[in-house]
């Protein structure tokens, strides 16, 4: 293992799901794994191509319920290719004794490499190696080289390929209940001797879906003809081809394919696009290489550069560290700009979460931001095109401004479920998760912080400006004035913390003065009323005109920025909602000899009749997210101007209240509390931060990395990294340092962009320097310990600690 | 009329088509026009609804030659709205003694106001009034109000209000001999009581098109019920109601209609988003004011003011230089943005040159790019999206780098005719304009020049270099090294003169050395060079990497700018291309005689058994567009690296000896001779503007302006204003201004943006004003006679003349 691949040695079929999701393959347009491409034919547990942006909607009935789902689209399979020896039984490794079995995940170079030797019931031992890509340059490109040794026997090597697009949506246990037949068969084709075509169609959204794979066959090296059997069936479209083997031959089938679907850019039809570029393509060996110069580039702006004082941890962190950026990469990549997607929880990785856009990106942006904040543009202008529907989800609930949904689907529709199910009792309960009115506040946190990054006015003035005051209208239409307390208050909503909905008992669902959201919104009201002073005054004048902003709303803004409630427990604990100091405690040691894992509570206490919202337990603790969004100063002057204390202990103490009351059901969780240790208890920080590094690699959430891994948890780890240890924050027009690394961390590399400039950051435990690499002409202001610093590009400045 | 609306007094049969397409609306996403939408049922000359990029491609059989064309698609036509008296025939205009007949073109508020009054052969008289707009706000809205009143008459007024998919591409008379049925018949529905629904698709390219549309109707001002009637057929979905009417009554029925395609971002289903938004569209009156707010928001940015010192012309010329505007906002606005469309010589007006993108953003860009050059942006992508494409045209010619076709297809195919029909003689004749590889240049001038207005570098980084490089790549390629010379030279090719495709009675088309191919070779590839300065060396190493540049391509790119061969007649006049000098004079006087005009030579000589190729004539000269395009100073620059001699004389002999020898036959050709005259013939220039300005308004091409109006002439005239007579260039980072304004012009006002900021200019024929408005930090650099001058945000400066 070297600091770039993901090393998995012998097979192991309950390891097999995992492994898979973690080496799936993506490029930002599609993805795509399979846990046997060599027998697909056979085994469709894990395979799945998954499209960028592709959801159809489906109805289904269950148990008298009939329930409607968008989901993420699983597109034909282009990795189905088996074979199998002198007519006998195709390939299935269940049926063979395997004798050396090793996948390789190669990082740098963006390939998974598989080797397995077998043998099989008639004592021929045969060797299969393989590699697989989709390309990172070409986004329509993908292709699969299968390499077939017979070591000890002569016959005839029959390979069977295909394009099967009789595939379903099974790839998550628990909705395989539900209505999952998405594809509609529309044509098949062979062509050009040795060329397969397959188009489809979603059953509802009426995307079409064009693949098309070349074959190319050599024997020992030497390219040869083979002779070519269609297969043939609605939805379908197979190749058969054999080859004459000795012992010791070596037989490889290279496959390249090709995808379009008709919501693509730059094409007439998406078949003949999908064929075109198939009679194109180069070979396998130019695609590998072509493919690997752009991962090099990409690894250029987004690789960290650390190392532990514990050597023996070093090599597993870093290679983890670097998967999830690959993950990340594979997901939203410079494919992405000039496609209609946002930053999915799960990637394009796997079925979990239906591929809907949820609040994630407020943990995902920040890393993007300081690498390729044009990606950040694209995924913000995703967010802009539903603002739209977000205005009528808002009137329709009889609010003013946009609301944003909590599950967003294709048209930017609320796509929340109103049920689900709890495994653990069977049970399907209420979901109430739509209430979780906050991720307005993080659309609006990611507007603000990617023009921050950028200082993209025209954006702001395009596009930013209206989706920041539409949401900060929301806000102040949600909010209630009392009276009596001369206070703003915001009730029935859910904060981040989804294990309590509602009080004890209540009737109908929601909380009160989440404290997390109060504060938020009090902040997008402060970044709305900043946009008078960045945006020049025409264009403030347009802006008001188009979407009708009076006066009288801005002035209430102002005066919730000063009047918002936020509740306080008595020994002054900010409280995470109202009446939150009332719940009961809960018995966490008790629970714990119990159950072996109480991540899930929420289950547990459903399945036993109690509910997670009679007790002081969070999923994830959402006081404290606010340390992570927000700097002690920022947060300092926010509660002040609302007339609520916040000293110099406030953060130590809620930390310390609310870690103890965290089960960690989420895999945000770790990082949250990771970073907001980073400066009181470094030694916890770091080992919350290997734990959170730990979350998807060791599918510590009881196996729902199979489904698809964790996008934010994987991106929050690496922004630890970037901007937690590295104190990075960018406020007006300096970009402020404040590093402070953990004793375990010996240094920490890496490039950042910043306002056009590209800068080289290195961090010791004692120092850090600073070298503005060659780019805009405009100097960049430092800023450290309350000094501002002019750096010319070029030069570098050293800074003690 | 005031300075605003463009206006039409009584009928006149043979001017309708000319004003339709005058008429036409527009929101950068649709376009539609109907010669009466009061009587679609029976008027299917002008009426059309054009989608933006909406391409489908089919086969025609004409003469037993198969030709296969890509159109824009004629979508259905929703204006489709007729009325009847008393159970009697629908309403047709010939029918009928018109009384009084009026047509205003709002530019300000963006709507099409129509009156009629007219008596029919019962003698009842019947008034009818219309209103209409395609929404600039949101882009898949439309509107059309229609009121009638019964003058004179009591009875039954009955209307019948359709979508009609039944439409074909018919409104350009010489393709009508070729299939034009391009939509197939998918769903229609009648809904919610008042709404209708038609879903089609084009049977080539598989675009689903959905329209919905909503009544109301209104009896003397109040809401009124009434009873629609279903009327369906394949592709056609329409509602007959009926209301009683007494003398004096005004019946209104207001027509809401909503667009969407299967193209289109954060939809799912393009039926479910169009009956969605019609369920939810607000009501007529509140449409036309959320459209007029967004124009008035545009025409702050694009409105140029002016005085002429003749009174008597200067209502005249504001309008048509703001209908001149206003058309290409209808046809490039900010929905262009969010869209894979380029800038179509005819808008998406019509449906001649049938929607495939030319050279002509040449002349279109630079009015964005000092206005919104986001806008620009987009479209330099949508040629970046298609470098692919052009790399495989390049490849398949034999040729390196990336050849752009001459006429762009959705997918950025080569969609040339390689016949056209003569209408003079009636003969098919070979078309070889696809050697105009000149647009190859054109495209490589327009993103250095959105880049030198922007300074947007992250645009050079991710798209601009990479084409620069790929344009420069391909001339480098198409050079040819003549040993003898020690010079490069490019054979084969045709300059932007289309009267000349071939030497006298040469077998193969092409010329040589075309002056303004090389020059402009040259200039791309200088271009090509600088970019390694504009670039981080980081960047230039990937990118060079990416494409596979290597050292000895530069070498040559460098060489090149030092030996392309120009050619020059004896007296040192610029040869068009090689060999011009030896062509015949042609007789003009004679040919002025003999046909009233002479703008298509092409097609007179052709039909006379002649060819322009054997004399001395152009429709355009394209030797004096170098000296629009380029600065003299650049120019001699250029000369001077190549060897050759460019002298204060050059242009202004090059301008009249081409000028004598130019028919005009390009809407072009005004703008270019009007702009190269600006400084030596200040008179002839301000003459030939008035041309230009008359070219689409008084259809001067002999009636081709009603197959669509011509954009890239619109753009150019008010270019003339916007940037020969102000003398603005672009260069390093100045701003340079050398107003030169004819003494006709008294003077000249409007607002450009440069580099974030937003600046007023003022000109006067003896001294100009410029104040810069609140923006960008960053000063701005001045530039005027050879002095450069920094100006804050906020100051202002003047300076005579």
């Amino acid at each position: 293992m070297n600091g770039w691949s993901l090393l998995y040695e012998g097979y192991n079929p309950d390891q097999e799901g995992l492994r898979e999701a973690l080496c799936t393959l993506g490029n930002g347009y599609f993805a795509t794994r399979g846990a046997h491409e060599e027998s697909q034919a056979d085994s469709i547990h894990y395979p799945g191509t998954y499209l960028a942006g592709g959801y159809n909607r489906l109805k289904s009935k269950v148990k008298d319920r009939v329930i409607e789902n968008e989901d993420l689209v699983n597109m034909p399979n282009w990795l189905y290719l088996t074979f199998r020896i002198n007519g006998g039984q195709w390939f299935k490794i269940d049926d063979v004794e395997v004798q050396h079995y090793r996948r390789e995940l190669d990082l740098k170079k963006g390939l998974l490499l598989r080797e397995i030797q077998f043998k099989d019931d008639k004592g021929r031992i045969t060797s299969l190696k393989s590699k697989r890509l989709v390309h990172m340059g070409n986004p329509h490109l993908a292709a699969l080289q299968t390499e077939i040794t017979a070591e000890n026997w002569s016959g005839s090597l029959e390979f069977k390929s295909a394009l099967d697009g009789t595939v379903v949506n099974d790839g998550v246990e628990r909705y395989r209940g539900l209505n999952n037949k998405h594809l509609e068969p529309l044509e098949t084709d062979f062509f050009e001797k040795n060329c397969l075509y397959l188009k489809v169609q979603t059953n509802q959204s009426e995307i079409r879906i064009a693949e098309a794979a070349k074959h190319q066959v050599y024997k020992n090296g030497e390219r040869i003809d083979v002779e070519y059997k269609k297969s043939e069936k609605p939805g379908f479209i197979g190749a058969q081809f054999h080859v004459d083997v000795k012992p010791k031959d070596t037989v490889a089938v290279n496959k390249i394919i090709s995808l379009f679907t008709s919501r693509d850019n730059a094409i007439s039809e998406c078949g003949l696009a999908a064929r075109k570029q198939i009679k194109n393509a180069e070979n396998f060996e130019d695609i590998c290489s072509s493919h690997s110069i752009e991962w090099k580039h990409l690894w250029n702006r987004f690789d960290v550069l650390f190392r532990s004082v514990d050597k023996a941890e070093n090599n597993k962190m870093e290679i983890t560290v670097r998967l999830y950026i690959f993950h990340l990469l594979q997901t939203i990549s410079p494919h992405s700009m000039d496609l209609d997607i946002g930053a999915p929880p799960r990637g394009w990785h796997g079925e979990a979460y239906r591929g809907h856009i949820f609040w994630d990106e407020l943990i995902i942006f920040p890393l993007l931001n300081f690498r390729m904040p044009e990606i950040t543009r694209s995924l913000l202008i995703y967010r802009y095109r539903r603002l739209d529907e977000a205005r009528l989800n808002a009137s329709k609930a009889g609010y003013k401004g946009a609301m944003y949904p909590w599950q967003s689907g294709s048209s930017g529709r609320e796509e929340s479920q109103t049920v689900h199910l709890n495994p653990l009792s069977g049970q399907w309960i209420p979901d109430n998760s739509n209430l979780q009115r906050h991720v307005n506040s993080a659309i609006a946190y990611n507007v603000f912080m990617y023009y921050q990054v950028t200082e993209d006015t025209e954006f702001l003035s395009s596009h930013g400006a209206e989706m920041i005051w539409e949401i900060a209208r929301f806000w102040s239409s949600l909010t209630q004035y009392n009276k009596e307390e001369d206070r703003y208050e915001i009730r029935g909503v859910m904060g981040p913390d989804e294990f309590h909905d509602a009080y004890p008992n209540a009737q109908k669902p929601g909380l009160n003065n989440n404290a997390y959201t109060n504060v938020f919104a009090v902040w997008v009201m402060l970044q709305a009323i900043k946009m008078f002073d960045l945006l020049p005054e025409e264009r403030i004048g347009e802006l008001r005109e188009s979407i009708r902003l009076e006066d009288e709303e801005i002035e209430r803004w102002k005066d919730i920025t000063h009047k918002m409630k936020i509740c306080f427990h008595e020994d002054g604990i900010i409280s995470q909602f109202e009446g939150y100091e009332k719940l009961q405690e809960f018995d966490w040691e008790g629970y714990r000899k119990k159950y072996e894992n109480i991540q899930r509570l929420d289950r547990i206490l459903e399945a036993e009749g109690d509910s997670p919202n009679n007790y002081k337990l969070s999923k994830q603790a959402d006081v404290l997210m606010l340390f992570q969004l927000f700097s002690s100063d920022e947060l300092s002057s926010l509660f002040k101007r609302l007339g609520y204390s916040f000293e110099h202990q406030t953060i130590p103490q809620n930390i310390q209240y609310y870690l103890q009351r965290t089960s960690h059901g989420s895999t945000l969780s770790w990082v949250v509390h990771s970073w907001v240790l980073s400066r009181s208890d470094r030694e916890g920080s770091w080992n919350l931060f290997k734990q959170a590094l730990k979350s998807d690699i060791a599918d510590i959430q009881g196996g729902t990395t199979k489904e698809g891994i964790h996008l934010g948890a994987m991106a929050g780890t690496v922004n630890i990294l970037q901007n937690s240890y590295t104190g990075i924050q960018t406020c007006e027009n300096v970009l402020w340092l404040n590093p402070c690394l953990p004793d375990n961390l010996e240094y920490l590399e890496m490039v950042i962009r910043y306002r056009g400039h590209s800068l080289k950051l290195l961090f010791k435990r004692d120092s850090f320097k600073i070298r503005a690499l060659r780019a805009a002409e405009k100097p960049i202001k430092i800023g450290f310990k309350n000094q501002v610093y002019e750096m010319e590009s070029g030069t570098s400045k050293e800074f003690e600690l």
